[in-house]
């Protein structure tokens, strides 16, 4: 199994501030390893504060479920099969923005978390975090 | 009243864990006792890390009302009467996996939590669980 | 690096249970991974509920920071350099009872973490998971 | 009031990792705005895991009182004027590593702090982020 190093994460992230320059939104993007520990943080100086914490909530989420955030909201809602799961682990958050980074055998070995604009924004930055691996 | 002693809870562990892997599903199992501390915790090294809390707080959740979490679910929803208890406790989880441990005379011992799977896969381990009483 | 497996886990914490009921001392013993996630936990029915949560924060201390958690101590004191380290990382314990496990090539790929007698006594249960490996 | 920019707080990260490169010692370096809240946080792969939550707890202790984490630390322990003041504010640090950011006019527009080798270590590298700007 590959592990996340620090040249890795920044890469990400910087073609993640990259994608938002361009979106002109300003976000915030936590990289997490795949015990769930920040490996980097970055943000632009006027992304909404509130996204400080959901970005890495969001990166802890992917992690811990292995699984994109957006994911697991579809089957914690009222109706769905695991609702409430956010009050697990010290809190956790079910919609876009969080996706699991996965090495070329398949293993998973981070995850990035990304906020600051819509979750639909979110997801596009984190995506494009993604595909400068 | 019976107490549940370390034996009996590991017992009831491996016979989970042996059921899980027959499921081929890593999965994580804790007891607690009658006041609802932590007993016996184990897991599948592979096991996803957001189930370690979740099936510790399943376990707590059934214990402190005496009921399965899925029944707990079932009142829980947000057209149901007790809508929010998820919020009591420090974080309860109100969806299947926390069954009760009952003695022969009725009276509620301890409680088993089981994560790792679909809440209907962690419902199962958790019956096989208490198959080994 | 060696990953610590269950079966590994499990070994060291039935060596830890055989010598505390030598000891007559009823311990609980918790067993955490590389990224400081529990792994195993088990407690005779009758130990001091107050450990439960010592033993585990014993293990998290001493993987967090990769030494011992006495020795971690006995720099943490009011005139050591790194005095009130304690209140970081959600709780720390900085008295015996903590212990790094390393593989036959010296990586940390856990932490044991004894809790239920004296201090020096946890340190003694520690030792004799350890012994195990 | 200069504000603290994505460009600077980088700068200033990259500066303390080369210095910690140069040291052998893998580093986390966090870097806070004047309010607080996390701008930028980095760290070598495999530095020590407990220092990941130190590191932004120095940053925030040093912003929040306008000084160095080591100065606040003088008059904090049991003989000292504020004795216990670790208690306040979710946790804080008073052994060095945090160091306050200073524009040219004297305004505090944020903070550093780093945490991964002996308080002396840590200084040094907070020292050296501080030369970048």
């Amino acid at each position: 199994m590959t592990t996340l190093s620090l040249d890795i994460a920044t890469r990400l992230a910087t073609a993640g501030l990259e994608a938002a320059d361009a979106m002109t939104v300003p976000m915030n993007i936590a990289i997490v390893d795949a015990g769930g520990h920040l490996l980097h943080f970055t943000r632009h100086q006027d992304a909404l504060l509130g996204s400080i914490d959901l970005a890495q909530r969001k990166a802890k989420t992917a992690i811990l479920f292995r699984m994109p955030t957006a994911t697991l909201g579809q089957i914690s809602r009222p109706d769905g099969p695991i609702y409430g799961i956010e009050w697990s682990n010290g809190g956790l958050v079910s919609f876009g923005g969080g996706l699991p980074i996965t090495d070329t055998e398949g293993n998973v070995v981070g995850a990035v978390g990304v906020s600051g604009g819509t979750a639909d924004q979110d997801v596009e930055i984190a995506q494009a975090c993604l595909a400068a691996l």
